[in-house]
């Protein structure tokens, strides 16, 4: 326990389930939360039939664009046949983490006591265009201006190399390093998009997308769906011997657009949530050994590194290379810092998991929740864990959710 | 007071605010919601600032497609200059209504205790592909089938007719009558799309859009804002002497598709949150006097009569014609039922207000808090009133709200 204050359980978390990663033509989104769904609502212990969900709580960006399907409520009282209260959040890339959270307040109102989440996307149908498409959760100035979104994360990249690895190779390899270390967590991951070593040779010498974004910088675009079946702390106990409680659940936005950020190199909502965050669960960053971060881009994942508190300012990058060159023989690479350990993304992230946009958040939960429980199979962390953290944020940083999980309280 | 029961207050509402509904070709749709957002701010009788909102629970349907936007969380943080979590809600033409049911799980949860509602669309720009854009709400079999939303409408008006008023000319002129009606109470609406007056006959020789939907029968294409201010009952009563309480706020899922329809006749999601609403509030049919109601075409006006119980399966043609030979001449034409008497749209509706889909829950609302508070200017009700109810549909009946207000508790 920290010095801080106890956790208080504001929801939990009794079962989880997703559909693997990857390029799934030859299903319907709809079929793929029901799915993933399903598989959810199989794993709780003590059992649990559809009929006890109370409410829905669905996370998606791009369905209507990709998929020409509005009201997802229809679609999915159809899937469940229920005609219980059904929401659908849109929130770009963080429209999972935001269905977590809409579902967390929605345990604290009591209106709800047993309810499902889900988050999925349906991308790679439309790949062509889906640079395009992704740009709705950008500035339209921007867009005109040419940018996509690997041109906006190389904007914030350059600048971060400029800031704080001028000259020195190790900052780039790092960068790099955040790609290699996530391709060999997914290596255990039956569920990853890609279960494939890459070196950070490979990383460096990977094409060109948008300088100095490479494409092995980049998460894939993907398709798949995951789901959590959340409840209050009380009736999770009636559901299983080992829930996982949700002891923190924080939203915060900011500005769509990056040109008007005070930071190329930080992102407000990240550290606005993470603060909250803490705080909620009377945490300090030295208790989170165990974190899914939004490596959107690798550079994303060490600007959080910064933005979290785990490194100072300009500092993740050299954590991240000195922790990558002890542990690269490792089934888990953790970053290191002082006394301090954290796996970061040991499922493989969105770079080597995968990033079907709206399902991600979920999927984050789903890696803690299995993490925590120590039901991660060939993946399960050697660490002992009793606490982890998820970190989703939409565009640039125009919106981000942070939750923190724990087994006990 | 009913004698079924005492309503509890479970949210209030102290701030309104909308923009005009038209073709408003000029204007941003982040613009419109700030425009009404504001004008809610500026209407809380003792005063608040921007500042004083926690989170914001916006709805709207078709953004993506018809303006490109995705994200609006981190469009609105930048319009309103705040980095409180904001939630965006589709639910196609329930996406205000869902909006605001989604505001009060949160007002109840007690994370906070301050929210802006808002629902827009911004729609006239790209009005010749609405026709397919809207089906997104419908199945994707309907679509290929070659119906529209007045195709399905129609479906359903041709049911209504055959089986309750085959033969009776009565039947066809009650279904105009409604649009009628819903044309003369927008006569005192500033902000409504159309106040211009169509008599039984202008209706029914109208053109023909999908037989028996005539082009006067139809809702129009619409763009515009709409906005409240939900608080807690406690907070309520600092903000102003006169809240609107919330009593009952409900939703409910069904089917996407009409063809899988038990009645083409019916719509189960309004059955559902109608009862609930009710039981809710502890109030019965009788002692709703005034109603907000989801006319998006005339005959969903005559179907939820017949489904909230206000009329027996099948009569609502025949007190709607009644009513409207009895007080054609009258501000507001009310439905007579027995002793009780309720007036329905008085605004307009969606047929004459306008239906800007995401912003109508929240107008059905708004025109509901106004008058309550006997603020509806020239358009104000003249019989007392304690209780007004809101009733917000998606698609053929795929979602439904219904939320039940009152000035006294």
């Amino acid at each position: 326990m920290s010095p801080h204050g106890h956790p208080k359980a504001i929801a939990a978390i009794v079962g989880a389930g997703r559909t693997k990663f990857g390029e799934l033509w030859y299903q319907n989104p709809e079929k793929l939360l029901f799915e993933a769904g399903l598989r959810c609502i199989e794993s709780v212990d003590n059992g649990m039939s559809r009929r006890d969900i109370q409410a829905c709580f669905f996370g998606s960006f791009l369905y209507q664009t990709t998929n020409k399907l509005g009201l997802i409520p229809g679609y999915m009282s159809r899937e469940l046949g229920l005609n219980i209260p059904i929401s659908m959040t849109e929130a770009a890339c963080a429209s999972g983490g935001a269905a977590l959270f809409n579902a967390c307040i929605a345990v604290q109102s009591g209106v709800y006591d047993t309810v499902l989440v889900g988050g999925f996307e349906k991308m790679t149908d439309r790949s062509d265009k889906m640079s395009d498409d992704l740009m709705f959760a950008a500035d339209p100035k921007e867009f005109d201006a040419g940018f996509t979104f690997p041109g906006l994360y190389a904007t914030m990249m350059s600048r971060y190399i400029y800031e704080y690895g001028s000259g020195d190779p190790r900052c780039p390899e790092a960068l790099a390093m955040i790609s290699s270390k996530n391709h060999r967590h997914a290596m255990g991951n039956e569920y990853a998009h890609f279960r494939r070593e890459f070196s950070v040779e490979d990383v460096m010498g990977s094409t060109m997308v948008a300088d100095p974004i490479r494409l092995l910088h980049c998460s894939p675009i993907s398709d798949g769906a995951s789901a959590l079946i959340v409840t209050s702390p009380e009736t999770a106990e009636k559901l299983t011997d080992t829930p996982v409680y949700v002891v923190a659940s924080q939203q915060a936005s900011d500005d769509v657009s990056l040109y008007t950020r005070e930071s190329l190199t930080s992102i407000k909502t990240t550290k606005l949530t993470m603060t909250a965050a803490l705080a909620q669960a009377g945490l300090g960053i030295g208790d989170i050994p165990l974190a899914e971060v939004h490596d959107c881009f690798t550079i994303e994942e060490a600007i959080f590194l910064e933005d979290a508190g785990f490194y100072e300012k300009g500092e993740a990058w050299k954590g991240v290379h000195e922790s990558y060159e002890s542990f690269k023989g490792s089934k888990h690479i953790p970053y290191v810092n002082g006394g301090g350990e954290l796996i970061v993304n040991p499922g493989g992230g969105l770079k080597a998991d995968g990033h079907p946009v709206g399902a991600t958040g979920v999927r984050q939960a789903y890696e803690c929740f299995k993490q925590l429980r120590g039901e991660a199979g060939s993946n399960q962390v050697d660490a002992p864990l009793d606490t982890a953290l998820c970190h989703n944020i939409g565009g640039t940083g125009g919106i981000a959710t942070v939750h923190i999980l724990r087994r006990d309280v």
